[in-house]
């Protein structure tokens, strides 16, 4: 009997209040059995995993999209958990894309009963938007849905993760093995927060997997599966390179902007985020920097090829990376010392001890419509559909020296710049200038923007005026008919409710 | 007034339970305010600091022990709270060292009340040993702290964390500026978990910071100090460079049990720990990987130069570095793609998902005594006095598919192999190998082992001959004289208590 043996402890009073030592594998017992100690997590399917993790009924099941319209893991996942007999889960993505169009059956078989999503799109956001749902759907941020999870609202049960390449204790990435998505900044979120985490992988490699963006310590449960995402459609309806004209005049003001504003300074910090004019507008800093002889400190969020590209060029130092938009920014991320992969709490939850987007100079954003308040809406469409995505959008406006909105004045026929937006997701108040084709409006709490702007000789004019040119091109918009019940809660990034959805009338 | 003014969404029943917006910086109004959205986390000094943290009287204060002997940060912070009065603290400190002989004082004081340690060294330790506190310490391992913290126990309220460099929202690393302790594995826990986290540093760098070791989003206040520590003396009492030919005889039996003992194939894992004979045996495992033409997955814990030198030559692959023992490893750690730094919760944390332990093939593991159950001591010396640290050495022997300890059979006339070890630190079950300058003793749990060992020639005995050999050499040591109060509370890895060190008699 060894001489520590429980009995010759017992008799201390000093550690009364304490277990006593059991054996060295009481809490562990898996260090028994070397087989079991390197295997504990893997799962031999999908159903074993969920079965191991414990998930029930009315629980909440989250997921990452980084793969968007090529993800292959959220309908995979609910679909079989619908076969399994789930019910009354609430499903918290990141976000759902046209893709997720299959969902729509499991919401009307119950399996699915509430969302928090950062957007929607397709025949999923068509439904909807129609009153599919006997409860509204929360629209958060990126940065607020971790104020959201952090707050306890939002709890999450099991996570499912799905990545290209894990071992079998779960260390996982993006940047390697077949299909890459690059960073994998929402799932570091759910993968660190939620009760239970099953990494989904289409490759089980050697052990240790490196880089470990989601870390082992974080990692329930390892289950291959045949594909977790085809990384070919993450640009699908986001970033593309554009060659119409309107776009690049809209780029080429937007590059304008950022130069003469006050913040085009060595050391700054931008984001131009993916819609079409704002990575033209990237292409156009490069000559701008280099007449000025200036580069970057860093950029930031959802990170695209023609960033890499001023990246690579040395003009930018750093990239802190979210989510990455295409495969050159995924090849980055693998390659580049330089190129960091960030979760969505550093970069933008104003709930955190410090987000990325704090430090940002300047930011393009895009917007379906903007008011004469220069309240922004990225989610409803022109038919009061939701088909947009909340996205980094109030984050980063919130956060940054100076938010720019670039778009079109008018869009086949219907006017961007309107009187009141359909929906607000980011308050005018954070939104400093707009940038549109028919030249550009700075809001009037910035009146040091305006006057820089205008001494730089850019085609300055005001919100009311660009509204005016609007509505003679296009005529003042028909109101959209809307019912009663609420479909829809935007949530600010701070959690709060900043306007509310209804249903359209058919 | 905008249409998404609170009257409206006031009359809306779906959302009556949720705040509504008030505003983009109703939650941070430090976005309001340029300067003070990049500044808010900076302090002028450390009392400043302090004073935001909250910290009040009876609660716990944490450090990282990095620096080893070079530790600046403690004793200052010490310093600073007991002139600002504060009393009965619990100080956490990952270890504590001769260095810290300071703290005696505030002992004596009442500001440190209670102390969570992995060890002590030098006058402290004698102090302590000899009835210094009313409480008695608390021993942990490296993984087993991370433990105590995650079951509530051990709640740390506010940490002090030195690094050399951070940027003013707290990025902060080891491997840039001027004291470069390398990889910051304790520190990563105590930011993760603390409730305030101060990063004192010896430089502010341009934001932002990289690597971030320690995360932006992990801390709330940064202050400058003169200096949180002096790498040139971390090595000090630990990793050095043996000629000593008993040590290196050992060191060769050491390696030649690493070859011979069943694991020595192609990606096998090995810690190999800091003492002389195990730093010296690192080496000699080059010849016989070249000779066998196999390389190592990785290595584990504490780096130290021999490491990072088989590293360097290709032969182990990746290096994971919850502490780096001298400037080689700190230097690649900053260099080296292939050598990551992880926290001291995936590096050992018995109640993680995962930790890198797990995964271990071999450990090389010192003694201070080991006895005939193969129990080992590394805490107290033969007077009794607590004069070493507890370390990752029972989490890794728990782990690893074999644990190989390494001494001389007798130190300056005092036998290694006791009949009872004065502390159990680690359970003998865990123990696979002894290897001494006398000959190697298995196990008689690990028989495959000694089948093994014995085919290849080695001079394999018995455990209880190598304590008759020592006993015949040194005779039968006298007994220690030990009074009924308890100094020493020996935490298990797993939270439970293995053993307890009673006061010594003067």
């Amino acid at each position: 009997m060894n001489h520590f043996a429980n009995s010759r402890l017992d008799q201390e009073p000093a550690i009364a209040h304490l277990e006593k030592f059991q054996g060295y594998a009481e809490h562990t017992p898996y260090l028994k059995d070397t087989e079991l100690k390197h295997s504990r997590k893997i799962c031999q399917s999908l159903e074993d995993a969920i079965r191991a993790s414990g998930l029930k009924d009315g629980m909440t099941v989250s997921f990452h999209h980084a793969f968007r319209e090529g993800d292959k893991t959220i309908n995979h996942v609910m679909d079989t958990l619908a076969h399994m007999g789930f019910k009354d889960l609430t499903l918290a993505s990141s976000s759902l894309l046209s893709c997720n169009a299959p969902l729509i059956d499991h919401i009307r078989n119950g399996v699915i009963r509430r969302i928090y999503t950062s957007g929607m799109r397709g025949k999923l956001a068509e439904a909807i938007s129609h009153g599919l749902m006997a409860e509204p759907i929360n629209i958060h941020s990126h940065g607020g849905r971790v104020k959201l999870i952090d707050s306890g609202e939002l709890h999450l049960d099991v996570a499912f993760l799905g990545v290209s390449t894990a071992d079998e204790f779960g260390n996982a990435n993006g940047i390697s093995g077949r299909s890459r998505c690059g960073a994998l900044g929402y799932a570091k979120v759910d993968a660190a927060r939620a009760d239970k985490v099953v990494v989904l992988t289409e490759e089980i490699v050697p052990y240790p997997n490196a880089p470990a963006s989601i870390a082992q310590d974080d990692v329930d449960f390892v289950v291959k599966v045949d594909q977790v995402g085809d990384p070919s459609k993450i640009s699908v309806g986001a970033a593309r390179v554009t060659s119409n004209p309107r776009e690049l005049l809209i780029a080429r003001l937007a590059a304008d902007v950022i130069e003469h504003a006050g913040y085009f300074e060595q050391g700054f910090s931008l984001q131009t985020g993916t819609g079409a004019s704002s990575t033209a507008a990237t292409r156009f800093l490069e000559t701008r920097m280099r007449k000025k002889d200036i580069t970057a400190a860093f950029a930031l969020g959802g990170i695209t090829g023609s960033i890499v590209e001023l990246h690579k060029k040395g003009l930018i130092e750093k990239l802190y990376d979210t989510q990455s938009f295409d495969a050159d920014s995924a090849e980055s991320l693998r390659t580049s010392p330089n190129h960091y992969e960030i979760s969505t709490n550093a970069y933008a939850n104003p709930g955190s001890k410090g987000a990325y987007c704090d430090h940002m100079d300047m930011v393009i954003l895009s917007a379906l419509e903007i008011d004469l308040d220069f309240n922004v809406n990225v989610i409803t469409g022109s038919d009061g559909v939701m088909r947009g995505a909340s996205g980094g959008h109030s984050d980063v406006a919130a956060a940054a020296n100076l938010s720019i909105v670039v778009g079109p004045l008018i869009r086949s026929r219907i006017p961007t710049v309107v009187r009141n937006v359909t929906t607000v997701v980011t308050p005018g108040e954070c939104v400093g200038v707009l940038v549109t084709d028919h030249g550009i409006a700075v809001n009037p709490n910035r009146p040091e923007i305006a006057e820089r702007l205008t001494a730089a000789g850019l085609p300055v004019t005001t919100i009311e005026d660009l509204y005016r040119r609007a509505i003679s091109l296009t005529g003042e918009p028909q109101a959209i008919e809307f019912l009663d019940k609420v479909v829809g809660i935007v949530r600010y990034r701070d959690g709060s409710v900043i306007d509310v959805v209804h249903q359209v009338k058919d």
